[in-house]
């Protein structure tokens, strides 16, 4: 069941990159909510690749079709089935990469494991899994919209060493941060950060970057001590995406640095409802949310694939040396934002359905 | 099922900070591995307050009893009960601490969350419930170190703005870390680090930490693509732990700023196995273990409970003031590495006992 | 996990018969229901030995600790530890129990398993396993008669060829019940079961028996297809049982002989509400409640355990003889309703609280 | 995840009747196994409807299309996903089946548990949904015949009141099975079994039956106490099934009416194995494999679907008549073996795999 996300709103992705089709099953969400095809193929779209010189040229229209679960438009509680089918499967001569195993890949862990793998184009480590993810976070989003109005927006907040930094969240949009091509809403990094991108693909490299989260509209209580605490599967979550190495959540590394006094957050009630004066915590208590905004970042390393040449060892143990072809991202943060909104729309929806047997 | 951790080797931990008792149950443990209560005595001892001035003062034998799951001296491949009952519970007065939040703790979540507490000392957020974890993951150190010569070594890598760094890692052992009153094996930082915490204490504050983990001897091919990566759920384990706000793997947040060329590592083939030049996977590529050291990083925010008097609210909706009274760790990290070991191993084990049906 | 049961609502058992202590971990259970040990002790009876000449001599007082998720006499919210500590465990001479396969146990199977066995009055096998159910089924009895009034009523239907068939269930308490020292509620049938039983006991041999389970006001809705419906899990449920061999619901067997004009349930609707003018369904259609009376019927094999000498095969190959000794419930049918009984509350409680989650 | 089966084989069905297709997830295949759509295609076949006058007229192909985890003819340890497209969807007229519930359907159920319903032909509870299990399970059969010979062979015990009984199943076959059109491998029952069948469907009545289960060549050891038992894995199993109302295995329901000293079977070691004289247990003792043949046997309801006019109540409460019209089976037992089959592949599969961490 590692391919299944979830204890109540359930998520089990499925497919390879160079098979016939990619898809998920949602089982778990409740009947009721609106949802036709438009709604996921919108969140689609925006981790969809050929959207321009900073994705790869592979080119993919990745239209879903919803198989299951949906009638008269409303989900009717059974099981929903996505599948998109893949379309831009080059042929092509896999013989090099079936032999040698690219440098940060998991080819050598893929056949470590299983004894041999589908060496087309990385199989089920391919990005391309991911589809089925924003397909069930959508799903996911739309019914925290509707039962409480909670907000994702995820945004690139470094690209190598050009950083982002910090800026007033308050009036950030989606909007904003879809019109820049890096994905990042300030504008003056923005245009940094595709110079750094188109740098390093000039270069046949590829560079890193970090990918921050904020909720907005958080429903307070939301974690199961103490192993299902929201923050851990929100961990979880975003570790699981492709090239992800790092997560923290509030103050996170910098809080390591603090004192008590410094960094425990003020609580005062208003209008009978409790706030903190700050947020140090990323709106995670003990593992429970309080009601404040969710803040965290995440760390992806640079895209494996290269064109530059790099010494690696083959399948039959010869050492050598291997240029990888193909059509890569140079920078897979760029693409992040909407799979990293989708995994947090999971965690949340389950958390929120799992939170209705605490109190009666 | 949220205080269950883990797939087939399971754990589930029960029990409050002031309740009769704290402890857990491990199924799932294979039968045959030899299992005493010295074993666990020794790993819950590593954890136990009342160590020295830097831990908090509440003195606990901390004395496990195996209620079930071992047989002639071996576990029996059916459940594991341990139990270890609470001592040190002073009666005293609570109503300070069952009317006023404190600022940093998980009092307003658990109150929003389940409508009332178990006010004294924390309930289920206490550090206590971490009890259970270190029983079930000493039994699957024992297990690993059995059937892989896995070693999990866990240290204080920072406390506060004192940073231990990079050192050669090479030769640590646990009893140079052990040696440490901060859990720091190099004797230079374990002084500024013990001055920090001792200055922090003086204050009536706290001061937060990082913890370093390195596991030597990690069986390739661990890790369940896609949701229970071994960097997923190393991550979830961690996140896991109370106070923990970040988790890296290998070259993590500053892998973000490197481009590919730097970063991949580079496959070599020597007597028939496979090796990485440098390693700032970790140890682990698409979620599986390579079969190199697994290292990762995790940040510990300052104890939330200090002397120093704060403003927060009250239950009844009331802005005031409260200063705590009681015995609390100046800086939880000090006790962190035992449980960070523990829920490594945890996840190790869990997975190796998967792993067997991928390949028969 | 496989000592665990349920999603939601969840217990895991642990413990041997001739271990320190048996137990369970309840996990998943609302916070503010009202329990205290009293509340457990007096289900626990009625499971205990030694409460006369129709079951074992073994004499156990059984006494039940809560050892968390309890504060101020009502539920947390958090794991509930129970522990029942061992008093009667003769120690005795195992080496001929240790020696042979006893005929109708899982002594063999233990070994296959395991690769050995805790020798001593069937380890994990024994009923004595059963306790730990009964502690989590009591306090799912509880919650469901809080939120909704449901009433579980478990009796011995027949021992042996005494078949007590079908009476009105209308007036059926459960003092009628245990008002029988066989746990049949119909006198005539009640006193011709006991002298079946002794006559059993007297020739050193054992005799098998029904159960049937009713359960009334039943919240309609409860099931989750397709694998979790509600007829399914109880099959499990009651299959789980140490000696249960079959299960039927509603019409079950006999229902294969008829045709659908005769079995399928009228629907009528009455006062805004739906009910069916039979109850062939036993109160489950489609794997879903409908809200009438759940009826089912479960087949309890004679105790494997006789005193009669019987062939056998040692663990060494020698084919031999064997003669039991110890002290056995001739008929296990007997304890077995505060069992059934238990079970079936853990499924609904179980699925009450997973249909939370389907209409918001 | 009431939709998904196992613990580490799993499978997830999906779909509707009606829907755009149906299908399933089979994830945590072992990798190497050879697979392709021929082979799960001809098990598909067994269950089609559209066979001969005792089965629904709906004409399907029911085609399979494997979309993922195979590769170069074996899997890759990876999610195997299944669709079956649907095509005979008449559309037609729904609003009489829209407006009144349908007795001894799950229309009401439906609507009670998700507020609403699809209600075309029967939704998720329609049989269609148990292609998906027929796909993974085919997967496990194919399984364990390759690990260990097993074998499955289901089969029409009874019809009605005609009942087939016992019959030397040494040389029982699948042949024998699938020659005769009730799937009853005893001639002269056979053709009983079809006219009980013609005539309930010239009276536009259904009529119930039983199915028969054996199993060659269990491993032995499988089955995980307390909870997963084999024998109560089977029950859920079978209890899942559309229309199963009853479980029994070995002597089941009989054995209730024996003594200990005619119901134990006599164990005895033979060339190194050990054996039972007899098979009361049906192969499964203390819920563990003990490597015996498995038998067990289910009850299945007769359809609930008849072309007789009934009395019933519509959505909005009123009391009145219906007449089905469409298309459906007047015996579900017919086409229920390979189903049958398939579940119990499933939970052997399953735990065949759980089975590797007990004993290393």
């Amino acid at each position: 069941m590692s391919s299944t996300f979830g204890k109540i709103f359930t998520v089990t992705t499925w497919g390879e990159s160079h098979g016939l089709a990619v898809g998920a099953v949602l089982d778990g969400c409740p009947a009721g909510i609106p949802l036709c095809e438009a709604d996921i193929q919108a969140f689609l779209d925006r981790r969809r690749p050929g959207q321009g010189k900073l994705t790869t040229a592979r080119s993919e229209k990745d239209q879903v079709r919803i198989l299951s679960g949906v009638f008269e438009g409303k989900t009717t509680g059974t099981p929903i089935s996505f599948a998109v089918f893949n379309e831009d499967q080059r042929s092509g001569d896999y013989s090099e990469i079936a032999k040698w195993y690219r440098p940060g890949h998991a080819d050598l862990c893929y056949d470590l494991k299983y004894g041999f793998r589908d060496y087309r184009g990385g199989g089920r480590s391919s990005a391309r899994e991911t589809i089925g993810r924003v397909c069930a976070g959508t799903v996911a989003q739309k019914f925290l919209a509707q039962v409480a109005g909670t907000e994702f927006l995820a945004w690139v907040d470094s690209v190598g060493t050009i950083e982002c930094g910090s800026f007033d969240t308050n009036t950030l949009t989606r909007e904003k941060i879809e019109a820049s091509p890096v994905r990042c809403p300030v504008e003056a990094f923005s245009e940094k950060m595709e110079q750094e991108i188109l740098a390093a693909k000039k270069d046949g490299d590829s560079v890193g970057g970090t990918v921050k989260l904020l909720v907005r509209n958080v429903p307070a209580a939301l974690g199961e001590p103490v192993f299902d605490r929201l923050d851990a599967l929100l961990a979880q979550a975003m570790l699981s995406i492709p090239a992800c190495k790092g997560f923290e959540i509030g103050s996170g590394f910098a809080g390591a640095r603090m004192h008590g006094s410094e960094h425990n957050d003020v609580i005062f009630c208003e209008g009978g409802k409790f706030h903190t004066r700050t947020n140090n915590a990323g709106g995670c208590v003990g593992g429970i949310s309080n009601g404040e905004n969710i803040l965290c970042r995440m760390a992806f390393k640079p895209t494996a694939t290269i064109s530059q040449s790099q010494n690696t060892a083959s399948r039959d143990g010869e050492n050598g040396e291997l240029a990888a072809k193909g059509r890569h991202d140079p920078c897979v943060a760029v693409r992040a934002p909407v799979i990293v909104e989708s995994m947090a729309a999971l965690v949340l929806a389950d958390l929120y359905l799992q939170q209705l047997r605490n109190r009666l």
